[in-house]
């Protein structure tokens, strides 16, 4: 009786641990992304939802997860933005490839888009590459290069 | 002979007033969103779409539904905006937690983002959030502060 | 026997053709689009990705195919650019209507929003017209006038 109470209690604490462990999800089954090794989050949005299929990734600017600042030099920190996208991707199952669309805001389009070129190259290889969208924003936050908005597709486990 | 004339012509006219009020479907089963209460669209856009299990809303700023006119403060016109997007949104059976995507559109960051943040903690509660992407546009319509642009999932009923 | 193996070879040929000919497919089926007749690509992009039942269309400028040139008319500039966004969308068994969600992008609204409403009611008809977004960025590529995303949505082939 006593070893049952006892195994009952330790099942519940495990149960417990594990909600409190495992990602939000909302009434339609939106799972709200936030996995190990990624950057910190502060203010009113998340890194990444996964609804059905679907991956969508919050804009990521270049920051390192490391020391959460912003990379100096701008092709290290369009490289780390990618970085902080794959590594969410990859959380849940998707590769570079399985990009859908990236739309990319920068600050100057003359001096950063070919460095954007050079990055993408590098992370996919010989591609194919996703459909893109890049323009000038009149401003990002912490007065950016960069932020890049991406989509996913992954399917999820059964 | 005459009944059944009779007949066909009530049928079909019941399925041309059906037509009429049912929502529009696209050949491959995209449904226009109109909800009663949504504001009023001027112009070669509607305020929604189904596709599958997702709910795709329009760019929305913060016009008051009852008067067709944006909302005179910063904070209340932001409100506003999102409340726009919620109606829409719940129509379809989704909740603010099920928003996979924001992408939000500023005339300043420095005055408007505070602002964001504090109708969406207010709008979410605790959260979680959704993925977010906000910057400074050129110009919007109306010379307006914002304008928000959002996702949705929510399984369609079967 | 002799027919039999000409048979296979002819079957062989046709299908390494067809092979060589198919689109990419990512590790989790996403299929890049680049269907004849569409503008050419310079660049680390693809013209469009299908995804499940969505169809991702990259960022497209009015591009004459035949020319791969800027078409020089504003008007006649917008229209290309819809007219290319529905040459991928159509290789995918989407029509416009099919259309969930549009970004235009524009270098200024009052000039351009309205050429952007009369090719849109043009090519739409009456409607329903999709779910839009525009607002005026910084810079678009090649100092252009419109820039525009779009999503569709057609169910893929079992």
């Amino acid at each position: 009786m006593f070893l049952r109470l006892a195994l009952w209690c330790a099942l519940a604490m495990a149960c417990g641990a594990a909600a409190a462990q495992s990602p939000p999800i909302s009434p339609n089954g939106v799972r709200t992304l936030s996995p190990p090794g990624a950057i910190k989050v502060e203010g009113t949005w998340s890194l990444g939802a996964r609804a059905g299929d679907l991956i969508f990734v919050a804009g990521m600017q270049g920051v390192d997860p490391a020391t959460n600042k912003l990379v100096p030099d701008p092709e290290g920190r369009i490289r780390q933005a990618f970085l902080n996208i794959r590594l969410i991707a990859q959380s849940e199952g998707a590769t570079l490839q399985d990009c859908v669309r990236l739309t990319i805001y920068v600050s100057d389009l003359a001096k950063v888009a070919p460095l954007v070129d050079k990055v993408q190259a590098e992370l996919w290889g010989k591609g194919p590459y996703p459909p893109r969208t890049m323009f000038e924003a009149k401003r990002l936050f912490d007065d950016d290069i960069i932020e890049i908005d991406s989509v996913f597709y992954a399917r999820r486990k059964q």
